[in-house]
Order: structure tokens, then C-alpha cells, then sequence
């Protein structure tokens, strides 16, 4: 056994973390766990850490199944299921920043820059484009980046991300014990 | 866009790190880079955490592949294969130990106990036996547990302990370029 004499990061090592999240509880459980175990001390210093909270809108044929026997859609139901998958996005975002704000109240002092960004497609793909785009220095998601229907049909995202993304990537699971 | 306040864990929130290496570079990359960027301000605080620096040695087969016919091997042969392995695991260590070691002089004040350990079997049930038993907080590894060419045939150790373990994994490629 030896020792290892370590301290926070210097300040000019300015991070940037991407946070995958959707409406799953594994996906907030790991933004909470993230934001409260790791985040305040990884962006110590007198440096600003930004954390960009992603939130990727599914393709509306994930929301037709089981339902869609093939059959046209009316403009009507198109919109509705338009409106809806704008209603979820801006619901996760609300619940993810309410996250990060619960994580400043157990903490204090250094200021890490919360941003949004939501986008569309096949979150496996786009998580990586958007890794690349920020040059994100850690990618944080939790065990599945998908809710557990899409999930079901579409496998998990994070399996995806932990062999395509170049950074490193920290994935959360939500305890299953207690 | 919000602010986040954040400061370095409570002094309480002694932290167990298991970070999982190898004879790749992947392994030490993934350690160093962990060791540097991550560890030192995630251990902050009056607390002490402790890395466990966990080496798996492969079982004798692996080196026997693509030499082995299916005849048998004499006592010699045993004995110089399992010295090899002894000393692959001390010279793992060793590195890794050094990799720690310059972590800890490119910062300060902090401790952190450094342990090693040494298990025999497949690592990728080992990693998710030890997570278990020592109550690990979050492991660490590189893309890959395994070297070249036994991941070959084993496959990626990270893939299959980001699906079974129970705590947050942190897996850390290599970079490709520079």
C-alpha cells in the first residue's frame, strides 16, 4: 500500500460535461448522483465548468408502436403527437435543471454553467455527434438512455456511446437494492 | 441557461475507487487520465478514499493459445508459464503504481491510499465480484480490460461490466489521434 498526495484540478482545466437525459428514472437518478458526487469537485477551482443537459426527441414512429397497423395519419394526430413529444422534451429539462439546482442547494460556492439542448433523432447517434461538437470532456448518461419501451425495440443507448464516443464516458445505474 | 453553485464533497464521503488495469495501454491511459483529471478533486476534502488498483491474471490457457494442440505440457512448462504470469501482474502493478505516483506529484495535499490487488479468473466476472466486495463506489477502466490479443477471444470487459456491475462505471478510451 502507498499513499497518493492528489488535490482539485488546476484552475485553468476548464471542463465541459454532457449529460444525456430523458424521461427515464435511471436517467435522472445519474444526473443527480453525477451532480452531487462528482460535479462539485471535478469543477473546483476558480475556473467555470459547463454541464449541458441533452435531451434527444425520439422519432415520432417510436410513439405510434404498437398501434401503427400502417395506416395514414391524420394532420391532426400528427401535430397532437408533435405537441407531445415538445411537452415531454420541455418536461425533462424542467426535471433535469431541477436536479442540478437540488445538487447547488447541498453545495455552495463554485459555479458550473448549466445548459440545454435538445435535439432529434436516434439518441445513439446523435450523443455522439454532439460529443464531438463540444469536445465534451466527460459524457455522463445513465445506464440506459432510453425509457423502458423505447428501450425494448431500440437497445441501449449507453452500450452505443460507451464503444462509438471518443471521451470518456461515466455511466450511473439506478440502485435496484433499496 | 441557469448557474450551478457546486463545492468538493463533504469530508464524510469517504470514497472507494476500483480502477481495473492491465498490460495495455488502453488500461494505463484509462488510470492516468483518472488519476489526473478526476481523482484528485473527487477525493477531495479532510476524508480519505481509497484506489484499488485490481490486476486479473488471465488463466494459463490464454497463453497457450495458439500454441497449444492439445498436448500435454510438462511441469517445467507450468512452472515458467506461471512464473510469466506472476511476473506480467507485478510489472502491471508496478507500472500502474508509477502512473499513481506521477498523478501525486502533479498535485497536492489530499490523501489518497493506494492498494493493489491481484486476482486469478475471467476478469470479467472478477471486476463485478470485487465491485460487490469491496462496496466499490465507482470503477474505472479502459475501453478495454483485456490486451490485443486476448480481447480477441474474450471480448471487451468493459462492455459486459458497464451491463452487470452495480455501481457508476467510468470507462476511459485512449485517444487515436495525437
Amino acid at each position: 500500500m502507498s499513499t497518493l498526495e492528489t488535490t482539485p484540478s488546476p484552475p485553468e482545466q476548464k471542463k465541459v460535461f454532457l449529460a444525456a437525459v430523458d424521461e427515464s428514472e435511471e436517467s435522472m437518478h445519474a444526473l443527480s448522483w453525477f451532480a452531487n458526487k462528482i460535479l462539485p469537485a471535478s469543477s473546483s477551482g476558480h475556473h467555470r465548468s459547463t454541464l449541458v443537459l441533452l435531451y434527444i426527441k425520439p422519432p415520432r414512429s417510436l410513439y405510434l408502436y404498437p398501434d401503427d397497423a400502417g395506416h395514414m395519419f391524420s394532420a391532426d394526430v400528427m401535430t397532437a403527437m408533435d405537441k407531445y413529444r415538445n411537452d415531454v422534451a420541455e418536461c425533462v429539462m424542467l426535471k433535469a435543471k431541477r436536479v442540478c439546482n437540488e445538487a447547488a442547494g447541498n453545495n455552495d460556492h463554485h459555479h458550473v454553467k448549466v445548459e440545454t439542448m435538445i435535439e432529434n433523432g436516434d439518441a445513439r447517434d446523435v450523443i455522439c455527434q454532439v460529443v464531438d461538437k463540444l469536445c465534451v470532456d466527460v459524457l455522463v448518461m445513465g445506464s440506459h438512455g432510453y425509457g423502458p419501451i423505447k428501450r425494448a425495440f431500440l437497445g441501449s443507448v449507453s452500450n452505443h456511446c460507451a464503444q462509438n464516443v471518443k471521451c470518456p464516458i461515466l455511466i450511473i445505474k439506478r440502485p435496484t437494492s433499496n
